[in-house]
């Protein structure tokens, strides 16, 4: 087999902090994702030569990019000094809580591990991804690297070690997401989350995240719906939101199965038993948020189920 | 078909607070449980005629008997003044936090419901089952009665309006249940429980409990085993059983895939992967116990799949 030169992959959008799951449940989205291209060079060191789709915003320095910060923490555990360029072209928008740095270093992981000879598995990948996070965010959380490198429903159960569930996708289970024009920056999004919860709130939070993972594997979306309920984090962070309650009571008239931030928002996902369903879902959206004068772009999507994966090798 | 003058039904001890379940989750359990005779009389009224196996501890009171109340919540909601007899034969020590007053009361509904025809399903049972916990245990909770009625283990989603979710009983495993002689009262256990939790902890237990139904649905024993963890009742309720740390060490160290505290105590349920393995960790623990010169019964079981079911009509 001859030895590969370039590799590019693709990694999809995610939603973590799927309602009742805040901050140990993450999905992939297939319609959103960034791409990224990886080849040898002979500098031995990681180069980040363009970024494509970023609008100028993202860093191009090895140390705060998260695609080179990424393979930088593979190629540490490799003990390589192998040398190698990046070019990232940017799928989804910087900022939204659609898991957009994830999605750079789980696409950069997966091209560098298929050009080295794949010495690592897809989910061995994820503790370098969330080295990226680490930069990017200030945590090494997993919830959107762990849905972006293997696509589907991922449950992070512990990170002390690390502890990866990958759950099922239910049939016909379809996204809408709701991005509305706002900054929203992570650090308010985390102060305003209550560092005490009572008795009473965690346990429904239990039983809504044992009836969520049930209604997964069952295929049963109305236990889906009647367990996507966040009385932990939502009730914080969506006061940040405009619109959020007025948006939830116009979906789930229109049929949905539940909605909820994604990530630490702007952005709101919205769960759908169809595309139809979700394409309505959309529309009563967009007219809720012109109706309030803001500016909102809307995403429909299956659930991703491959992850992250090879486009093109050369 | 000729119709029936008596049923006698069983029903099964059950663990409810299942480590990370806290509050939501009960499992049945196959090696003890208690009998009820339930026939018709002329009266107009519940009479317990009645309790064997109970040291005349339990009272005979149609207004106190979890029996009778069971029946009564029953016979009300379909409008009914039907009198019936009931004599409880008790299987399961009282006070031992193995759902004994569950137990009765379960096995006393699906005798009543068998015996007039059955106009409930098993799963509508549960709510008559709930009245007879709120006079028993002072709080109509579902997490014995439900399992009790319906065997395996049962989630309880939610009360308002309650959802139960069956979820798969995984091959092999087998529970150890050690009965400490001590005393403990379910206000105590109650009263040390913190009203506050720190967001860490309910987020680590959102992720055990996860975990924990995905292991059931997936067969996975080494996941039930890493999701057996409550960071929420247990640090507070285990200080009032003694030696519970140093059995749970012994127990693991004998290869247990978990341990916790049924119900609010003294019971201690250990999960194992196999009645061999379950027997060795009985011994390990009488041994232990016998050290510290303590009494300990020990009872072995697979899980109770069938729940409360007919024994005998007549």
């Amino acid at each position: 087999m001859r030895a590969l030169r370039r590799v590019k992959a693709f990694a999809p959008a995610t939603v973590a902090n799927v309602s009742c799951g805040f901050d140990i449940l993450g999905f992939a989205i297939e319609a959103l994702g960034d791409q990224v291209t990886v080849s040898f060079n002979d500098e031995a060191r990681l180069r980040v030569l363009r970024i494509e789709g970023d609008g100028g915003k993202l860093p191009l320095e090895a140390d705060k990019n998260t695609c080179a910060v990424a393979i930088h923490a593979m190629l540490l555990h490799l003990g390589s000094r192998q040398g190698m360029d990046i070019i990232l072209e940017k799928g989804l928008p910087l900022g939204s809580g659609m898991g957009s740095s994830a999605a750079s270093a789980a696409a950069a992981l997966v091209a560098a591990n298929v050009l080295l000879g794949e010495p690592f598995t897809k989910a061995q990948l994820v503790p370098f991804a969330m080295e990226a996070e680490r930069v990017a965010c200030g945590a090494a959380h997993a919830d959107n690297v762990a849905p972006a490198i293997l696509g589907g429903f991922v449950l992070i159960r512990d990170y002390h070690p690390l502890d990866l569930v990958p759950l099922p996708v239910p049939e016909g289970l379809y996204c809408t997401l709701l991005h509305p024009h706002l900054e929203l920056r992570t650090e308010d999004a985390r102060s305003v989350l209550k560092q005490q919860v009572s008795l009473k709130d965690a346990t429904v939070q239990s039983g809504n995240i044992a009836g969520l993972v049930a209604g997964l594997y069952q295929n049963d979306l109305a236990l889906v719906s009647r367990s996507l309920k966040d009385v932990i984090a939502e009730p914080s962070r969506a006061l940040l939101i405009p619109g959020f309650y007025a948006l939830r009571t116009a979906v789930m008239q229109e049929g949905a199965l539940g909605s909820g931030i994604s990530g630490s928002g702007p952005t709101i996902f919205v769960m759908s038993p169809s595309e139809e369903q979700a394409r309505r879902v959309g529309a009563v959206a967009e007219a809720l948020y012109q109706e309030l004068g803001l500016g909102l772009d809307v995403y429909y999507s299956a659930i991703n189920r491959q992850g992250a994966h090879v486009l093109e090798t050369a």
